[in-house]
């Protein structure tokens, strides 16, 4: 691990810097709209340039057809296409948590027909777990259910917060398929589930900090899929949800450091040409250095933890410490130098006239999602305290 | 100044309350809803029941019909009317601070026909200072001019968030009038610009923190207005300005107080009732305690200092110092209990089934309107440390 | 209550005012130097002067001889009381706490010769519960023991932070006096020990951040005395203590506001004074503008959470959430204060040319004496979700 | 740069950490107290075995006898240093950003008899800048005088927080001895003073936090050494200064890292070994377990920066962006780890039974000497908008 981008990525990481910066951004607002008609040819134009220039899902692994980038190395470039959030789908690697656990059980028929298509952009495969009313903090309270009848799956339940359900082709659902008689974390399979399956309804979309989210409420009424769409073993829902986990926070985590990294761009360069009353510059105000101050000790701080979490998981190690500790700071982070950034822009800040606001109020979502602050803090806590119980120590030199 | 609700307006007290709690609330989601065909119908009903009851207006002065309470005690009513943002209208509160500016110069016909039905609630005037180019902290910056052609005046320029713009009559626009001759801060008029006034457009609505706002972009292109329709005299828009500076402040503190007020009952029942993974309540853990004992010193001490400047505004005491700091710390105040109310919500928090989302969003501006908290917080330094330059001390006792 | 110093005390708030910043302050050094030998003297002569004037022991119950002052009242005298160390003992207030709690049991030979004469000022009484070992925050840890010997208590343990163990003639010992077959929280007594009794030793002063503390660590080896000194019946200790501790707590936080009252005109004046390199006053600074505005906002919070329970304890209520809360918020309060009074200082604030680097090292112990920050969180967090769980709210108006 | 021990001084870094852990923590106590009769013995000692194991001065260049580490891997090992304050002696690195300096421009004969019996630890030489009255933030406000006298050098002024002064041999004072033609920054001079040198006073120990702190208040009189002794060039003084700041700070923060950690474990063995009330222990406790996140994460961050910081020194950068803001984030960062770690411990935390008081009382100065925090942060805020100014961009990739 390094602090500054390593020469075997440079030339790659420019690559998509450029892309980022000179082709996405200035469409961006477009991209965002999706009243737009233009937004979705845009969209697909700027796929295939991303395809025919190699930077298409460049965090896949190889064995799918993706780019095969080490976790670490992944790090650096996904903070640029974090810069701007429809690079996520332009650049393809917005499905890499959820193709890395599917690749980690799919037979063949699966493989073919859901994943490899869902690793170049062809359909989407959602990610059905949370429901209304139950705690998320623990899949395990879930109370969506599948049963066989004969060879199919019939599923039952009502979900919310399925990301991008309205335009995914496939759905994986979590459902509680074994009885009081397995443990509790062995009584939960994931099923694939077709979006045009009979039973399943969008029941709606759910207004998330004050935008349309395709993050809708989804109803599965006797749903009935082939015996076959059964992803992984019966009871080991639980498990795989697991290996969907790391990789989803550590590459949101990579993201949000580019959106901070940019709203430090976009303050600094607010701070330097803002006149005051007396035509002095904002730059000449104290508070303005503070803000600065503070902004870059944080993310530099959250860089770090996001990088060494990356390179622990490309060492094998679950990293629970790391990842928990740089999924909550990272959030935290964001919100805070996305605040300073509003801060500084004035009224301009608080309209959509720049990113900052549409940033700022997804920003307040990450402390939630992906499990909220307090369950990391304790999890950290807890761990760490583990350590020193055991006789260790947790730092440079474990003893 | 006492910290529970005086006897004298504990009757009137408790009525706002349940107006609020039992027939506003309820409708509250319909009321916010501008797409609703009955939003209007209902609110129009609720503001008459208001006003059969003897709740319209509370804050305004007797003299123009306005319910006449002290700053002081419109404090505790205001509170409990900001639990929920249509309160302001049904009550007929929200025109208070603009009245209280007009009421200071206006003439026999701009009392009659500008003022009166204003305070009446049949018509909307708005506010129009703030320019986008400008740094609003100093409206000495603004360009709009103003000239007298024979009997008319003559106005052009561009105002931004001018709040209610397409809903109201009526304008105040600050104009520059008077030449380099003129000390800066007397070259400003206000002047009455009637929305059907040929060369008036609304350009654009300006999409605030999510939500059509209702703050739009106009553009003043040859407005001809007759001579009468400046309000005070020429060279004293800045001046009719600070007049209703204060009031707009204080006034909205004591909204934003009730807001958190409400947000940290929602955060505490949730508390009580939330399940987690195995059974027990959140309730029983040491951090959602913490917020709870951060969000109700944090709700104490706001209250304080809007009680206290309200009592020194009734005093006939500018307050500087009292409304800057209390505009200043309610507002973060306001940001920090939301933002753990939400948090305490988890999922539900961040979406439209609460009315969390919304009151978040909205609190991220008033950081920024009525001065940004920079120069609150500069404004607050100074005035105290000049009190010691000039031999004084702040605190109980000025010896 | 009231914001500013009410009128019935105005005169006695300006003689204790003048008292304490023109006979105490310029002593205060000489005072504080326990290696002085004109610091005993100039101490008596003050205390003479102090009853003279009538400004001895005003907290005190008229009953027992005290000034008779409300909580409320003495909320306001007892902060300029605070502002310098010595005047606590000087003005003859530091024992209210102790006095109140003996008064509650006292007998009449026990109020004769321990009471009576403590509020006059011959002689102390020290408080004794605390023990190495035992958390604290819950004094039924306790390990002392007594059992009745003939007509004789014998007493055998050790405490440490019996604060001003070396100087007092009397000491209250809480002991575990009865067995298990007693409920937990009546199985302790207090039990008066006069200092010259044998087999009680001060067996090391307690070295607390950087000062000689007296607030030493004492045995108590089969420590013999009249059964007639038990303090109260047996099995009341526990009880005993809980009188004690809320005068405690809430004398402890008026005096805290006068300190940090006293960083406060401190840090203002060196703002106002301090030339930067290039002749500007350090006043000119935006941080230092904000370090004012930081800590008007918070001392002005911990004022109102110190009056508003001074006055719920006036009205009879026990007041667990406000003197929870108020010492809490005062305490950190307090601490953060003199940190920035210090920073504000340079070179000059870390040394004892200024009394605040004293004042911040003793800060540091009052977040943990009379129950730790975390514990106070606690409570106050557990006691108003229970409000909110019996369907009520906690804020102006209780519905 | 890595974020584990580099594989190059793993051997090294244990060997320091035994020694430290092993043979200095057991005696600190004893090495800390000045009046005890063996301290003095047992440190000669210790600096006898560290020289003979290859553990003295290993931050200093080879060039002089030193270890000759670069500033990144000494980085690693004086943050084990830093664990213990008399490390610092005991290793003989305390000197080094004053033995770098005086290399920088040192004759022969003052390089044998001033600079290499000080990195053998021979000899203390003591750094005088620092005035009363004077902001030393700015050295140039210096007003100590110097003049040429024949062949001697005759200076006058007065110095305090001369570390080390009443154990040192020789005096490094900064004097001006240039007229108002010269241009500020080289109207100074260093002249070398020997601490026998007749003229020459310690006029009383500065008491900082409650400690004799071996930073003098020291005065010249008419001090007269010869020619050779000014070190450097005439009117260099300045510019030499800065030499040494940038080591001096770096050093610090290192050690600084080490002081926290050392917290930490303390800390977290306390957490898991503390019995509450009711024989659950502290790490049950949800605060307890934010205690430990919160301090990890700014533990981690403050060892990013400093280690960032010594590669830019090691690439011959001057660093001031990373080492301004490594400086105030890590002695903040000690603050308020040591602040956790004191109130987990109670009442034992603020006693001197646990070397956490010492350290959070020394901690405090941190913030202030070296530049304040407040110089720090506006100087990284100006540095940093610069960039932007200049069209670049602070971050990974400067673009």
């Amino acid at each position: 691990m390094t602090y500054t981008v390593p020469e075997r990525i440079r030339q790659l990481y420019d690559q998509v810097s450029d892309f980022v910066e000179d082709r996405i951004i200035p469409q961006e607002k477009l991209l965002l709209d999706e009243t737009s008609p233009e937004s979705e040819s845009i969209r697909a134009q700027l796929m295939n340039e991303a395809k025919e220039e190699g930077l298409w899902a460049l965090g896949h692994p190889e064995s799918m057809g993706g780019g095969g980038l080490s976790w670490l190395d992944y790090a650096y470039i996904n903070e640029v296409i974090g810069r701007s959030d429809p690079a996520m789908n332009i650049l393809g690697t917005y499905s890499v948590q959820t193709c890395v656990m599917i690749d980690a059980v799919a037979d063949e028929w699966q493989r073919e027909n859901v994943l490899l298509p869902a690793v170049r952009g062809e359909h989407h495969v959602a990610f059905a777990v949370t429901e209304p009313g139950a705690a998320s903090s623990d899949p395990t309270n879930i109370t969506t259910t599948a049963y066989l009848d004969g060879d199919e799956w019939v599923v039952d339940g009502r979900k919310w917060y399925t990301s991008g359900a309205t335009t995914s082709e496939w759905l994986c659902v979590m459902c509680r398929t074994e009885g009081e008689d397995v443990p509790r974390h062995h009584r939960f399979s994931m099923i694939l589930v077709p979006s045009e399956a009979e039973g399943f309804h969008v029941e709606r979309d759910i207004f998330v900090m004050g935008t349309h989210s395709n993050h809708p409420e989804c109803s599965y009424r006797d749903v009935r899929v082939p015996k076959g769409y059964l992803l992984g073993k019966r009871g080991g829902g639980f498990e795989l949800f697991q290996t969907r986990l790391a990789p989803a926070r550590l590459t949101n985590c990579m993201r949000w450091i580019g959106q901070a990294q940019r709203a430090f761009d976009l303050m600094c360069n607010r701070i330097n040409t803002r006149e005051l009353r007396d035509g002095a510059l904002l730059a000449t105000k104290q508070l303005m250095q503070f803000y600065v101050y503070q902004s870059y000790t944080e993310i530099q701080a959250a860089r770090l933890m996001v990088l060494d979490a990356a390179e622990k998981m490309d060492q094998g190690s679950q990293g629970r410490v790391e990842i928990s500790a740089a999924k909550t700071y990272a959030a935290n982070m964001l919100q805070s130098v996305l605040d300073r950034a509003i801060q500084v822009h004035g009224a301009l800040g608080v309209c959509d006239d720049t990113p900052l606001e549409r940033m700022y109020r997804f920003a307040r979502i990450y402390r939630i999602v992906d499990g909220p602050d307090e369950v990391h803090i304790e999890r950290v806590g807890k761990e760490i305290l583990k350590i020193y119980r055991d006789g260790g120590r947790w730092g440079f030199s474990e003893r």
